[in-house]
């Protein structure tokens, strides 16, 4: 299938800072990137990371075409030996990311990108639109279905999103982060996600009679027939017209793999309690209740509180536009230098404490509870620390020194985070398939502490510094102030 | 430039209601739909219309290959017969929509399609993803845009926005709305709109120290050197080094273009007025101050009532994304079916009556005050219907008919909206330039009482319905009311 060229797909001030590199021959200047957020969408404590798979095609596809040089050209801006240069550029860096699926909390590198600056310059802009947009969708994804309990979550907003590719790429992520289905034919084509839907209100309108629209759509899909019943009047029409449906069905000997209604307006928990009822008492208690109908985790929360009947939610708009936080913070910082053969670690400074980054090559080890398997903190460190099960381990909150506790070996289990992606260029990582990201996201769901999971006020999750990097971190904010 | 196959971007009903009228022979059944929306994003007054030319496209583009045929088959849903009619599927019908860029209001269909009802429910999806989703965004940066009055607004969202497209799309959406140009080469090369950007915080990272970075960036682009200034410290040593290197420039003889600095973090209205004051004193009382910090309409607007000295805004996230309102809710409803020669008028009835739709094939006719040029009402009509200007016209509210008023001849012009797109499935529009709508919109917005522009509760301007169409939809309502 061919994809629209993204190779331009950048800001333009990246072009110009590039030329700037390349007329100052900067060219070996090799860097370290690191694209993190600062602060988790909706109020959660944690997000799902999610988009390597499409950012790691967006880097192999990198080709400036004739035409793209032309457009440059076109600028006014940029020299003729830039732009030749352009025409052969390729990625020759390194690159490491969290899995997609993978639980990840504030300022851990999702990716760090170790690469010659004007490289690791280029491709900032898409990789940080690509994984903003992907673990948005599914954080609020993983909300959506904690929410919803064990009960089944589509997403179905496609006509809503922000545009075709998040309609397609946000079915993806929301796949990943807990949806079982998608509307979106497309979507399920191109990440081989199972695609549901059964019929609007147009298909009722369309024929003389509601009871008659349902006598045919039950003829055409006897065995997966899901009747959408609010169309004139949910409960003196829809449902026992629906119900006269399944009747006939039954009275003919068909038996519904899966059969039932949607309700898409109105109170959902007083009519699922009225329509479940009617349903039963006709002797129809495995049909389903679905619904859709502005739906967020808050609502499907309410409505299961009060004790709606509805199994199966569709989740439109508001899961696949992010609403209340439709964007997810991920920046992308220079965090060192490699001089003389080793990294030189780089700081960028702010009045806001929050906002001074994590200096040099660094990776993220996580640390799980040996009984519980459950998450006990994150600890940021430098890529040359080793971290060891079979030692004891001092964990301390970086912004409030005092808070902290020592690990009794062999009490913890240790995991590093980043893999490799690519490697001098190449890409060494081969891309699970979006069902096996699915069900390793929920695992990795699971060794979050139920407090953790909360909607509102969560527990939050330590991201700690090795010993290592906080004094680094210090020793270097201090050479900045005394530079002052 | 290739672009994705987006034949399969629709809902999976889509399908199975087509197969089934596909099944049920309805082959002839022509349909009218209206594509409206119920009400404007972020308490506005209007909205602006957008995302017609690629919605044109994608129904030009529909074409289902032998890998989507392939993929629907392996949904085991659809017949073979079903199949070999999609392979041959087109367009056949007719299409009207209101130009983009045109202002808009709640009710009015923006799109009409006169089709059959197989193929109106094919595009359904579609249509409403692209033009809610560039509807949104220019009717965000419309808001911006005012806030900002005389300045220039540049669209800088790319990074944060939800996937490729949204960012694509949503800066040329932006720019029909009210914004100078975009940060997005990719946009810029696509839709023939300028692109702007100069360098990022990592440009003085790089170096040893802001003062190098500022002077080689003057160096290589002394013409457009707009330098950022927050790196380190604002007013300490951003300002100064920037005054510095302007200075060098000035001694060498060499007077940039444009000029001037970037702020990016901090109060941008101190920090403002403070570099202002500094680069007058130094003589360059022609330098831009521009800010870039999470800008929205409210900030802006807040910032120029306390005498910031900002000229230049680069809005990002909160424009990319409609922050506060992601989805723009376009809906898309059947309203006749053409039987016997004749358009058979079709009500979506709900128990609320905001939600109960304008049945018949429609029009929309905006009244002008001839004195002023400003937007009297809109009236939405039936097809047939036509408004003489030199007669009087009654306008009254269809929810509160009591509020009336009568028009004198001669005192207002009527403006038909809907133009035709496609005629028998052959598109005979031509798609105006982004540059053209840009300036269109720019029109557009000027019928618009200020009072209608406040950003914060804003005059209503009225959507009237015909005498005709009023009596219509209520003599419908009536029976299906009988029918109950």
């Amino acid at each position: 299938m061919p994809t629209i060229d993204l190779t331009l797909l950048t800001d333009f001030y990246q072009l110009t800072m590039i030329q700037g590199y390349y007329k100052l021959n900067q060219k070996d200047q090799v860097v370290v990137f690191d694209l993190f957020y600062r602060s988790n969408p909706h109020g959660s404590s944690f997000s799902i990371a999610a988009g390597l798979e499409q950012a790691i095609q967006y880097i192999k596809d990198i080709n400036f075409t004739d035409d793209d040089i032309d457009y440059l050209r076109s600028q006014h801006i940029f020299k003729e030996d830039f732009l030749e240069y352009l025409k052969s550029f390729t990625f020759t860096g390194d690159i490491y990311a969290v899995p997609e699926g993978t639980v990840v909390f504030p300022n851990e590198p999702l990716v760090k990108v170790i690469a010659p600056l004007r490289e690791a310059q280029l491709i900032e802009t898409a990789l940080l639109n690509i994984i903003n947009h992907q673990s948005l969708i599914a954080t609020k994804a993983a909300r959506v279905k904690w929410a919803a309990e064990d009960d089944i979550v589509l997403e179905f907003g496609l006509r809503r999103a922000q545009g075709p590719d998040a309609g397609i790429y946000g079915a993806r992520a929301a796949v990943i982060g807990g949806c079982s289905a998608t509307s979106n034919v497309l979507a399920g084509q191109l990440f081989d996600i199972p695609v549901k839907g059964t019929h609007a209100h147009s298909w009722v309108m369309s024929f003389p009679d509601e009871l008659t629209a349902f006598r045919e759509y039950a003829k055409l899909y006897p065995m997966n027939c899901l009747l959408l019943v609010d169309t004139y009047d949910t409960l003196r029409k829809g449902v026992p017209n629906a119900i006269k449906v399944f009747q006939e069905l039954k009275e003919k000997g068909i038996k519904p793999k899966f059969y039932g209604i949607r309700l898409d307006s109105g109170d959902l928990s007083y009519l699922s309690k009225k329509a479940r009822k009617m349903l039963d008492e006709a002797g129809f208690t495995d049909a389903i209740i679905s619904a859709s109908s502005d739906l967020d985790e808050y609502l499907i929360r309410d409505l299961k509180l009060q004790g709606s009947k509805i199994t199966l939610w569709g989740v439109g708009t508001n899961l696949i536009t992010s609403k209340g936080n439709p964007s997810f913070g991920g920046v992308y910082k220079l965090s060192a230098k490699y001089v003389d053969g080793a990294f030189e670690p780089k700081l960028k400074i702010s009045e806001n404490p929050d906002k001074i980054t994590n200096p040099g090559n660094k990776k993220i080890v996580r640390i799980y509870d040996k009984e519980t398997g459950k998450i006990k903190a994150d600890l940021i460190a430098l890529q040359h620390e080793v971290i060891h099960e079979n030692q004891s381990l001092l964990l301390f909150d970086p912004n409030a020194t005092w808070k902290h506790m020592r690990l009794q070996p062999g009490s913890f289990i240790a995991r590093e985070l980043l893999v490799p992606i690519f490697k001098n260029g190449t890409c060494i990582y081969d891309c699970p398939s979006t069902f096996d990201i699915k069900q390793y996201c929920n695992k990795e769901l699971t060794t979050l502490w139920d407090e953790s999971r909360r909607l509102t006020n969560p527990q939050t999750v330590y991201v700690d510094l090795s010993e290592e990097l906080y004094d680094l971190k210090h020793t270097l904010m201090k050479q900045y102030k005394s530079m002052q």
